[in-house]
């Protein structure tokens, strides 16, 4: 029965890494070790390490679990046909992040900004890190290109540098998010819609 | 001499503060001791226990540092005359930033990242972070407003939600530039305004 197999995989997998997110987001990445993870996930060691053999492993398979289906949710975003506004992609992104981050199992973005730290130390998760990253970016001018074809962003801007500033408002939700608990997207996207709607901005 | 001690107490302590920068930036908080301070400063244990009890203290005085230059930029800001634009706000807050990541003795944003992390598991570096970002945060709040008296900010806008988007714009620059590399406040800041001229923008 293999197909029963694949997916009696997949679920482990899973599991230990929603034992992960919860170890790593508690006492951060250098205190979490793998004894932790297989501890937090009920698992025996042997279980665990025939999935990831180290913390770096894990953590690059987070990445890939978020970023994945972010990048389902941009195909959503670009499929649609109504015009598409910086704002309201920016909202439906930080909506999906919270989604993501209130599953079951650790809020992934407190892992997200271990990963940042670590990433200045670690070349596997600054590889990592930054690959990915670079791919949301571009998803990020994409969106910007799009906009352009749409009347929504100035056709005269260079896409990766609206993308640098519209993927950047990223990572500062999620850090006043954590650090001063006041952002909603609602919040958030609704500054950013202020912002574009300047009578006179151009500068 | 009470002076000469007080500018001699004064150098001291900021070549402390340049030797934790290096240590903490080259090889991140956790693995930082105050023997590796200690060490990179070239003073004795003595010398440097007098100014700093803690990492966790040296990390708040790096803050209250780059900090308190901040502040002093934002009163220079604010006391212009010329209307004030957000992304002129956005791109003179980089350039200090960068300004003061190229002092001697290390990039405290390095510093800055490790301290988010940290953050999440430390009340004292919690309690630093989050009071001095809400300061941070309330010059953008100043700038907002500025910005609706001055015609280039939306009369009809919350300024603290301007200022969450604004605020949040920098931790993204700071991430891209050290994860990614490639950008840099003057690509940052023309995103910027390229968004801020979109001929539809509102949505």
């Amino acid at each position: 029965m293999p197909k029963v197999t694949d997916e009696h995989r997949a679920n482990r997998r899973l599991e230990i890494l929603a034992a992960a997110r919860t170890c790593v987001g508690r006492q951060g990445f250098h205190k979490t070790t793998m004894a932790d993870v297989i501890s937090q996930s009920g698992l025996s060691a042997g279980a665990v390490y025939g999935y990831f053999k180290s913390k770096d492993d894990i953590v690059a398979a987070i990445a890939d679990e978020v970023l994945s289906s972010v990048d389902e949710l941009f195909q959503g975003i670009l499929a649609s046909e109504a015009p598409l506004s910086p704002a309201a992609a920016l909202r439906a992104t930080l909506d999906h992040i919270l989604e993501i981050a209130a599953r079951p199992g650790g809020d992934m973005t407190r892992v997200a900004i271990q990963a940042w730290a670590e990433a200045l130390h670690n070349d596997a998760i600054m590889a990592t890190a930054s690959s990915k990253y670079r791919m949301l970016r571009g998803h990020f001018a994409a969106v910007a290109r799009r906009g352009q074809a749409d009347g929504t962003i100035d056709r005269e801007a260079d896409p990766e540098q609206v993308a640098q500033v519209l993927f950047g408002m990223i990572p500062g939700f999620l850090l006043q998010r954590l650090l001063l608990g006041d952002v909603t997207p609602a919040s958030y996207s609704a500054g950013l819609a202020a912002l574009l709607s300047a009578p006179n901005a151009r500068s």
